[in-house]
């Protein structure tokens, strides 16, 4: 997205409006308790229900607040509050979704900061400018449905509705047949209402604001995410009586995947990471040399030109080992988005809604996928980060710290208000 | 063993003496018929019940060539044949057990190749000056059973006798009672008769005669075995949002091992060989930083200095990698074997027929462990290979050719003549 964004000069009068800060976290602690496991896991898969108990209880909130809710044909829920002048609205919102064994925050805290925003908003009798929204976008951990950040994805215009409703889960049931009978079929067009800019609160999900001990993070860019497997095929052989130079070792062939990767991860330097994550050997026995190995490549990088470097660096890589191991190498591409950069006027405006909380707030890049980078598509876009203890997430260890769950939330308010004008 | 041995040179009216090669084939094929499995594997675990249909089968051929069978308390039959002098005899065997998906030839060509050779001189009537015997060691595989080698391990009074009968298969069940069950808890004192010289004939299990169109092997040394797994922890963590430089990879820590023994094998030259077989990473998955690697080292060396070195290094390595990647290492020692050296006398003797048969030989090393290695305690010792396609072994594809087998055996009649005297 080029077109750039620009905040309107806030209202001295409400400069120093606040949330309620219990009151969000009693709902976010309300939608955890839903499904809450021994460990303190929460298991609210997309469209199952607890997924749809957890919705159920958001509409409520939504109603209570006397916000206009339309639900899209994927399912997307979407509340409404009129400003003093039609037009598109100023959209915030995440998901409500989680893994098998996720935490409380992770897109919680997204949806709940913006409806905690609506109603601050009506408690203090304000009327923004443009219209608010607050979506809650369908699908967006993809455990059990792919591919991920559906909602978003379709409300953006690209993924096919229709796919997306036929889209199955492992044990065959469609997702469009899980919106019905979960009461989230809805029948307004996704896509509607087109958002005049869109801004997201999200925990980190990684250690950087917990270890600089900074609270704010204005997410300016997502990383391109290369997935690649790669199968190796050597000559499984007794390790006592084969001499090391009639070896075709399919797992050594495999190490020096790993080792390879890292070393060209730190050469590039930037924002290029690099991961070998699993690795399976055939036949994975002490005393005989593997036959096979599959390997899990894992490549990011915020500039698009890079990551694609990094790939023809590694297609050559492996083109070396094979000729040097005397393996053979087959790769299978499993996932490949673009890096996303976000507005730069969003960003400054929320640069400068953290100078006016006295807050400090640094630039930078999410590692993970969120709804924003599907909004991205349709209008100017940013995301507010605040810190996850221990960079932990999709684990119920997954903790952000009181404090800071107001400190981001007050700052979405004050970023929403910027931009919807008062 | 540092007794050296010479051969007695051969009265010329036996040099053209030579087994019958139709004879043993349809002896090794006949005990591979007992619980062969559909893919042609024998499965034979030690004092299985098939085992021991094995066992009798061998005993009545022995009984056959009239000679006079022992079975001591481990279980090992010995079949003894009457020399000119009395004294320590000159002994040959093997082992018939397999491993549960095992080949034709594997331990079956020793036993049935001395046995062979005894029904040859029975034949032509051909008395020796010493007594001959030849030996079916029990459990060799030590898949039923641990240790492996273990009939001439206690044979060779490296196990107390006790101590191998109280050993217990996975099920519970005590090798001493199988050994009863199968009616092979024999009488005799083990380690009797004392053997005077042996000589192991078996494949190869290795590559080596097959790639280089040999068809005899004198080896002069087994390997020395040092297996190690090592466990590494680091962090495990998100692959997108933890920076390269925060990382505490144990997956690309155990990698490094891989690359580390691999370029010290090379470096380190001669008979060394290494190898990681198994790596299991946790939690294995294409997107997470491995937190947890258990990595198997498998280190071999014919010399017990070069051995010793090869441990120090990796040590060494294993302290530099704990520093250098921030994960903790806990290395736990699996096996230690030390090599084993064969006698001159015999390996000279050997070579000295396979002149006498215009055939080729060449020293080399094994890389498995043999029942021999246990018997060159006793006595002087050294073992005869012939070729195994592939070097595949263990396996159902495990093959050696019918003239190989041929050659092998005879190889062993005349090494048994020249040590026994005729």
């Amino acid at each position: 997205m080029n077109t750039s964004i620009a905040g309107v000069p806030i209202n001295p009068s409400i400069a120093g409006l606040t949330i309620d800060g219990d009151r969000l976290v009693a709902r976010i602690e309300a939608l955890a308790a839903i499904e809450r496991r021994e460990d303190g896991a929460c298991c609210r898969l997309a469209l199952s229900d607890s997924d749809c108990r957890g919705r159920d209880l958001v509409v409520q909130w939504m109603r209570d607040a006397g916000l206009a809710v339309r639900v899209d044909r994927i399912g997307n829920i979407i509340a409404l509050r009129a400003g003093r002048a039609d037009g598109a609205p100023v959209m915030t919102g995440s998901h409500i979704d989680t893994v098998a064994s996720g935490g409380r925050y992770d897109g919680v805290l997204g949806v709940l900061a913006g409806l905690e925003v609506f109603q601050t908003l009506k408690d203090a009798g304000i009327q923004t400018q443009r219209p608010l929204a607050v979506a809650v976008f369908t699908n967006e951990e993809g455990v059990r449905f792919q591919p991920d950040m559906m909602g978003s994805l379709v409300f953006a215009g690209g993924l096919p509705l229709q796919e997306a409703l036929d889209a199955r889960a492992a044990d065959g049931v469609r997702l469009g047949d899980e919106l019905a009978r979960g009461g989230y079929a809805g029948e307004a067009t996704c896509g509607e209402p087109a958002p005049h800019a869109f801004v997201e609160l999200h925990i980190e999900q990684g250690p950087i604001l917990d270890l600089e001990g900074g609270v704010l993070g204005a997410v300016e860019n997502l990383q391109g995410i290369s997935w690649q497997e790669v199968t190796l095929r050597g000559t499984s052989n007794h390790a006592g009586t084969t001499p090391m130079r009639l070896r075709r070792d399919a797992g050594h062939a495999a190490s020096r995947i790993a080792v390879f990767v890292r070393e060209m991860a730190h050469r590039m330097g930037g924002s290029q990471v690099a991961t070998v994550g699993s690795v399976r050997l055939t036949p994975n026995l002490i005393n005989v040399i593997p036959g096979q190995a599959v390997v899990s490549v894992d490549l990011r990088n915020t500039e698009e030109a890079q990551l694609q470097l990094a790939e023809r660096e590694f297609a050559d890589f492996l083109e070396r080992l094979a000729d040097e191991e005397g393996v053979t190498v087959e790769t299978r591409r499993l996932v490949r988005t673009e890096p996303v950069v976000f507005d730069e006027g969003v960003l400054q405006v929320i640069e400068a809604v953290a100078a006016g909380l006295a807050q400090p707030i640094r630039r930078m890049t999410s590692g993970a996928g969120h709804d924003a980078q599907m909004i991205a598509r349709l209008c100017p876009t940013a995301m507010i980060f605040v810190p996850s203890i221990g960079g932990i997430s999709h684990n119920p260890r997954e903790f952000t710290a009181r404090d800071h769950l107001e400190i981001g939330a007050n700052a979405l308010l004050h970023t929403l208000l910027r931009l919807a004008g008062t």
